[in-house]
């Protein structure tokens, strides 16, 4: 049985995408949502890069310039984001890694995001990994077969 | 309510994506489509890159040689196509930016698109940015809950 | 008429990613399943590259350290596995090809799977590519209405 409501949404130059997402969810996708797909540009962004060789440090870099957004994953609860971007730079090259915030509309954003209707996602703390991750609560109600 | 339905696309080695994209959707699915997934190579590619730093100038480059498509997002309507698309090189390097077109398949090239069933999706100019922007259009009746 | 439907999966510490989905697609997903989202970190990966220039020789690469996932894509069923991956490294750089294996969970890998609930996702040799190839089967009597 189809269990996916979708929301389409475009945001405007000078919006904070991550802060516009949280927003948008926390209000109209109560359950938590993921994302689909993600088009436009940015001005600015931080993230946090993977961890060093020894696993252990993981830098933070403040970007500001003009970047696509190549692609955006990941997902948005009331209980937390986890989003990685990947950034196309002036010269077509690369980059990304995990979202941390500032993530400035230059010209658009196109964003479509995924509501499953029988679940709930939200966070805990994993002592296994030192954050908040990911938990999918089955609604036994609407696995019962009552989507709407 | 669930409001998603999905086509499912292969396409073979020689035919250019965003040309067969644009008719499929033209034909099939007149509300206008997103990109959930893309997976394949390529042989061209042409590709317009963010601004640079004053945020004016964007190069287009014409990408010529085998390329496995890491990522393609977007959307695609009866009024306009908006893609960004990350590409792998064969060092592994990821370079990415804006679809001008050229994408011609290599081996194949596995798509999934998402159809909205409750909304429409259109491009209208946008003074603050200079280009034709995604607008998204809700269908009364469908919002009223009769989708099928 | 939607026909989507979607399963919400959170990897753990030391999990192989590839494994893990094919697994479950195996085993609740019969009729295949593809990527609508993922977000997480590896500590290995086998990547085969794009072909070199003359579009003859894929060069195979065993990573191993830590990566962010910036983007997973493509489509898993029973007779076999498509998946693109770009990571990011500890640098920021964006690196990316074709899934061998390898994909060991560091903290977290969240995934959303996609099943077209009305057509068989399947492979099939292609001598004008040399592998086995996406098919696409069309579920008659799903086809005709009575999708639930």
């Amino acid at each position: 049985m189809s269990n996916l409501k979708v929301h389409v949404l475009r945001l405007t130059p000078g919006q904070e995408v991550v802060g516009e997402l949280e927003k948008y969810v926390s209000a109209q996708v109560p359950r938590g949502a993921f994302i689909m797909t993600c088009c436009g540009s940015v001005t600015s962004a931080t993230l946090r890069l993977a961890a060093d060789t020894n696993g252990v440090t993981n830098k933070i870099v403040k970007l500001s310039g003009h970047f696509e957004v190549l692609s955006l994953s990941g997902t948005i609860s009331r209980e937390g984001t986890h989003l990685h971007i990947s950034l196309g730079d002036h010269q077509g090259a690369a980059l990304g890694g995990h979202v941390m915030g500032d993530l400035t509309v230059f010209t658009t954003m196109e964003v479509v995001l995924g509501e499953a209707l029988d679940v709930t996602l939200g966070r805990a703390f994993d002592n296994r990994t030192g954050y908040d991750e990911l938990t999918i609560t089955k609604d036994e109600r609407e696995a019962a077969g009552t989507i709407n």
